[in-house]
């Protein structure tokens, strides 16, 4: 039979990281290409207990169906966290819980963008989310990023000149792959441009809570007094990402749509996971485990940092780091990427090119993106190493 | 701010069972609405157990990123449960691991129905499903069901009339929600029209396991040797739902697909769930444990009967069951069965309006659908003679 596939999922292919982790599966290659967590990154002694708990004294609770919504101790908890911690969260708005921030993206395409709408991205962004929108038959216009976020006269270009924008779709905070925060002033002329051309923000932000050093700049939502964003949080970088536990804070009506998509998605949320964000939350030392991960990241992000300026030795350049878990490559121009990039991988070292990120994969890209919270310090020393040395030959 | 969402989800609703549950939660309601396992239904001892270990020996397995695809032990233990008492998967199919059956419902959707193209579905059918579907502005086709299951003839109208058919939805094994179960020349004919029509069959089986009396007939995926037919498994009704872990057979190529969407939706399916599954099916007596439940529902399926034969004295018409969790009743034609529900809930006892489960909800249902493997006897007692004081009054 010749299967035909519905057009919206033309030509969108597997994400090229996740196919670059099955290189990275070859234990002889090392992988600076993902972006998982550290394996000491997870609170699994805490987990432990609490899963032990669950599963001794209400097994009911994580193994019947829950609602939609989620788990309504979580989604308590989650709001008190997000009201105290970065003042988001007013009358009109909602809180639910996803199966990842990943799900947040997908419902929300789904419920606002109809096929040939547009979305404005940061360029590049997060393939996963661009991915996403492009599985919905979404135009990606992509504005180019400077050193402190996306170029805001390129923003209201687009917005002027193009007149079926649904959302901006933004991560203020060590954006993924580049590494760049936004700064306080263009966080809050974005949100005036959306109000003025009336389209929505989504404002995604799984690296918040991972800033090592400099001053916390608030977030695009908690400006939101219009209702005009909605905000994605993540346990994946802060918890564990196994789970799959995310949620979104959006006005009430929005909220109620994407609930709607969320039934018809996966029903609801794990519930096993949910109890242990919430228990993690509220009866552990959840602020003292973030402040653990700065320590742990913030170290490793430093042995990375001094590690590529002892190998690079200026032939290729490379952000420096607040805060996440990426930094972003440049080679210089006369360099073939995609040819090094490869070349890397043959040398068994896995790094991510930058055309992944872009929102149109056929412009050229000079950069790559690498981790540094997933390798360990030796893997870290050998992969930068192997970079050093092909370097030295451009 | 004006919000404006996707033509795809117009008019789309939260599923009237789920806000059914909402009635449900009033302590003082008999809820026969649900469709949740008996909570003595879960295998708690064995899970807390395999949890254990599982945080203990190895917590990273469960709280690091997995593969889209689904964890490997688990699919390989899944392929040969399907081979070995299914004759499911031949050389050109993959199994996939799903958050739920529902997920199936989604990805098979989205890959595969433009906006305005057709999907055929038994009328009565699964509203989950059929919400999926509506949701990416699929047409629902409803052909009515015989005793045995879909009728044939209009079946083959629909199919000969129809030019933008992509799927064929059904439940061919205790359907929900009519508790039909389709015969197996039946089976064979929609496989033949299938292939006759060059439409796809997405076989949906969550209650295959829970025979409770009779013969088990062939899936019709087990005929699949052209490549026409994705089977959806779930082990919501026979371990647990709120872990949601379903899994789906498919062609190799409509595989690949469904993967880059479910990627985009929720990256992987929690990993711990998967773990636990795999485990129980490998380690644990998961045969006992089906043979336990066919007990467990039979007992509580035939206690019903009763009860209904009790006390509906031929005022209502009730199918007589071999498995799966529903009973399917049926008002006199003059009776006004929204009526009969509502005077229901306000008697205290709440059941699912047929019409929430047709392919068009403007048509006339004399139906209602009751469950009993989520209610105590007591509340079955209580529940079923409130609905024979209503059916007195008939």
């Amino acid at each position: 039979m010749d299967y035909t596939f519905a057009n919206r999922i033309d030509g969108l292919k597997l994400s090229a990281i996740r196919e670059i982790f099955k290189y990275a599966a070859d234990p002889t290659v090392v992988s600076l290409s993902a972006g998982n967590p550290a394996p000491d990154a997870f609170p699994a002694d805490a987990l432990r207990e609490i899963s032990e708990r669950l599963m001794k004294e209400n097994p009911v609770l994580a193994l019947q169906y829950g609602l939609t919504e989620g788990y309504a101790p979580l989604r308590e908890s989650l709001k008190e966290y997000m009201k105290d911690d970065y003042n988001i969260g007013r009358e009109f708005d909602d809180l639910i819980i996803t199966s990842g921030a990943q799900q947040v993206m997908d419902l929300m395409t789904k419920a606002l963008v109809n096929e040939g709408d547009e979305v404005v991205c940061e360029s590049p962004s997060f393939i996963g989310s661009l991915n996403t929108f492009r599985s919905y038959g979404a135009k990606l216009l992509g504005v180019p990023m400077d050193e402190d976020g996306m170029n805001m006269e390129a923003l209201e270009e687009t917005l002027r000149t193009h007149d079926r924008i649904k959302f901006i779709y933004t991560i203020p905070t060590f954006q993924n792959p580049s590494g760049i925060t936004m700064s306080l002033s263009k966080r809050k002329r974005m949100y005036e441009l959306a109000k003025q051309y009336n389209v929505l923000i989504l404002e995604d932000n799984p690296y918040g809570e991972l800033r090592y050093r400099g001053e916390t700049l608030p977030t695009i939502k908690s400006m939101d007094e219009d209702g005009i964003v909605v905000y994605a949080g993540s346990f994946s970088k802060v918890i564990s990402p196994g789970m799959r536990v995310g949620w979104f804070v959006a006005p009430k009506a929005i909220a109620q749509k994407l609930i709607v998509c969320k039934q018809g998605s996966d029903v609801h949320t794990n519930m096993w996971a949910q109890v242990l964000c919430h228990e993690f939350m509220t009866k552990y030392d959840f602020k003292g485990h973030l402040q653990y991960l700065r320590q742990l990241y913030s170290k490793k992000a430093e042995y990375t940092m001094n590690l590529l300026r002892e190998n690079l030795k200026g032939k290729i350049k490379f952000g420096e780091i607040d805060g996440g878990l990426f930094i972003w490559c440049t080679l210089p121009e006369d360099v073939d990427m995609p040819q090094f990039v490869l070349d890397a991988v043959k040398a068994k070292v896995c790094v991510v090119p930058g055309t992944a990120f872009l929102t149109d994969e056929s412009e050229v890209s000079h950069d790559f993106r690498i981790n540094f919270s997933t390798p360990t310090d030796e893997q870290l020393k050998k992969g930068i190493e192997i970079l050093g040395t092909l370097a030295e030959k451009l």
